[in-house]
């Protein structure tokens, strides 16, 4: 479709030459990072205020035009594709810290300000925003899609960390949904709501957000492992033990091998652990010493410590460079990534079957996970243009959420819907989808937010 | 209004003799434990499976006739008052543990079952459900109301701690709201939006639950300071220095009265702090160093250490009847409490100033809260046939929520809405509170589900 005249005079009014009809900027707001086909918006409006965002919905609304709310373009299942043309609202330029209270502990941010330029700009504070996803994605994003990461075991997600939004709803209305006290039983949750909506009931325009101390001490650490089954355990009984783990990451030898090509480190070719400990020297020292007893049991021990900053840092940029790294394990493929999660009894069962299918399969498949909360990823490279390898793919994708639903899962940990996995909601929900539904139908009954993605 | 024949026909063959119109019954069931004027249903059915539970709104739903749920009947707020008569459904015989999971710290149970039936049914596991309104509520209804209490601090409320829900809707359709995955991005968080509805979009029919391990260490303690300022900015303090105390409550020195008459303590008569401190034996005594060299800081020294677990038992005891004990200070008297919650740093300028308003009045009023999270009640004492006095009640509750939201608190931040707090929600939540009215119309279009609580 093309965007009828009167609306793009309409835009033109509210964005001046912030609207753009260019095919380049068009096609690079209509795809994200993976492997799911683009599709470009008609137009693309960089917005710099909620009254902005508010007057082009009102005019998209009237005209019944589709609204695709855009940040980094990071998400990982199609969230961004304009399936249905319309109007993509790039929200980057939207990126100022509105207040930071220390006091309080919270900070309100527009929706274009990135995870890393938060915790840069309150570096001064003592206080950082623990949720780290990997990308240096958006918070407006990262709320759109209810993100994690390797801090989640500790520091829960997207859901447990926004106190509060505003909201640009289907009708051009602009809502907040709360205030900034730690906890509220004053009516029903829409900030949970719109948390992980994915851009379908409302666009994010400001988030209120927790924020914690950055801890007294931290230490971090890599281990080996003998075998998957023992990596995982471990960390199964580190989580059954109460543990406080920070952080505990697996990668598989596939992995590690790409990690050590890719980041030119020189880790042993083994399923290994990333682990890091926050807290008092004591506290961090008593955990460590924990959860190594715990590795010994089951025949590993060679724990490599990265104490300092830089040997830490040096660490995590090696893990958050994976999925790179496995891209770069065959030069012009494609990964085609799922995303699955099962309760941590689970984990070793369901990872060990899946190794078992990717072992079995002709495609180069790595393992990599927030396993500390029975999350994990299997990125699967693919020839994007050998119809062989794209159905082999798909194949082992929904052999993965398959297993993951029979174990009391979920088809997605953290990466979200898009419409990557809106096939598989049935499957996990079953009636409480048409609750969904409805709860869109009541929202945004012309069905012009981010259309085609989570509900369908 | 009276039940039509023949939904009374259709319930009795649902229930048998579990169905009951003897006005006894009736009346029970259309009160709380508050000072809000109850309002019996015309019927009470005693469920004891989630089949009956459906079939019942089915039926009701066919008459277009209320139906609200019921648990202890502790709430606060009015939830529970028949306004507009119908079904009442008590859940108290759906009181098994269905499973416990304690390699996954989950458990699911039925909605009748009380949070102490809970922890006695899993003491031998080692784990515990943390969250603890005082009250020996049940959890369907604790979900219900987003309940919290002393250790949310610490674990936060029942919105982060309920995995999944089974609900049954307006239409009497069942859905369960997510599996047992420790995170999702799969869709709408359907679990949230149930979680604080107060019955208004569903009865909870099953609840899957967080479990913790019990800690290896727990101490407690009581501190008297020299004036309440002292109390509160102690609280605020620890709480910005990132202590993670398990519970500290606040009680003003008329509250210590209270509770030294009812519970038969002697406790100094001054504002008084109650902790306790939970993890290793090294992080408790960490803790509690920390913590007593904050209250130093402000004046106060003599902590009176409670270790074992007898007299943690009796501490807290003393605590959870503070509500009886304020009302004991007044024979024949009601409680008039209210519930706020605002920023931690404007906790001190919040109580203070509501301090002065009760010391202004000529009413018996304490104050008593889970101040970690800026969370406070006052419990006004009011002779419910005089209405001067229950015209002071409602002035001073109207200060203590106008002063909260002024703050960016919130109207309430456990008790919930009920109907008594229905006016304030417009204040807090302006045009948002149409968009719950359109989730509440989404799901509930014939409005039966608790006609005239939360959003009216």
């Amino acid at each position: 479709m093309t965007l009828p005249a009167a609306l793009l005079d309409q835009l033109s009014a509210i964005f001046g030459d912030r609207l753009s009809l260019a095919a380049p900027v068009r096609e690079q707001h209509g795809r994200d990072e993976s492997y799911h086909p683009g599709s470009p918006p008609d137009a693309v409006a960089f917005a710099l205020s909620t009254t902005e965002v508010a007057a082009a919905v009102t005019a998209c609304a009237a005209h019944k035009v589709p609204v695709i709310a855009f940040g980094t373009g990071t998400s990982l299942e199609g969230h961004v594709a304009a399936l249905r043309g319309g109007l993509c609202i790039d929200l980057m330029g939207m990126n100022h810290v509105v207040a930071v209270r220390p006091e309080d502990m919270d900070v309100t941010v527009q929706p274009g300000v990135t995870r890393k330029q938060l915790n840069e700009y309150i570096r001064d504070t003592g206080l950082f925003f623990p949720i780290d996803p990997g990308a240096d994605a958006s918070l407006g994003g990262m709320a759109a899609t209810r993100a994690s990461g390797t801090n989640a075991v500790r520091y829960g997600t997207m859901k447990d960390n926004v106190l509060a939004l505003e909201v640009v709803l289907a009708d051009g209305r602009v809502i907040r949904t709360g205030g900034r006290a730690r906890k509220s039983s004053a009516g029903y949750d829409l900030t949970r709501l719109m948390v992980g909506s994915e851009g379908t009931l409302g666009i994010i325009t400001e988030l209120t957000l927790k924020l914690y101390g950055i801890p007294e001490a931290i230490s971090a650490a890599v281990c080996p492992f003998p075998s998957v089954e023992a990596a995982i355990n471990t960390v199964i009984l580190t989580i059954q033990s109460g543990i406080p783990v920070a952080r505990v990451e697996f990668l598989d030898a596939v992995m590690v091998e790409a990690v050590n090509r890719y980041s030119k480190t020189a880790h042993a070719l083994a399923p290994t652990l990333f682990f890091e400990f926050h807290g008092s020297p004591a506290a961090v020292a008593e955990q460590a010493e924990k959860v190594g007893a715990i590795a010994a049991e089951f025949g590993a021990s060679d724990f490599q410590w990265a104490t300092g900053p830089e040997d830490r840092n040096r660490l995590w940029a090696a893990r958050h460079s994976a999925y790179w790294a496995a891209l770069a394990l065959r030069p012009g493929c494609k990964g085609w990534t799922t995303d699955a999660c099962v309760p941590i009894s689970r984990l070793a069962e369901c990872i060990l079957e899946t190794k078992a299918d990717l072992d079995a399969s002709p495609l180069i498949c790595a393992i990599v996970g927030h396993v500390g909360d029975g999350n994990f990823h299997v990125v699967e490279l693919v020839d994007p243009t050998n119809p062989l390898e794209v159905a082999e793919a798909e194949r082992l994708n929904k052999r993965v959420v398959a297993r993951a639903l029979a174990m009391d899962g979920t088809c997605t940990g953290e990466h979200g819907v898009g419409y990557g996995k809106m096939g598989y909601l049935a499957a996990e929900f079953g009636e409480a989808l048409d609750v969904m539904r409805a709860v869109k139908r009541a929202l945004d009954p012309d069905g012009i937010m981010n259309p085609g993605k989570v509900v369908g």
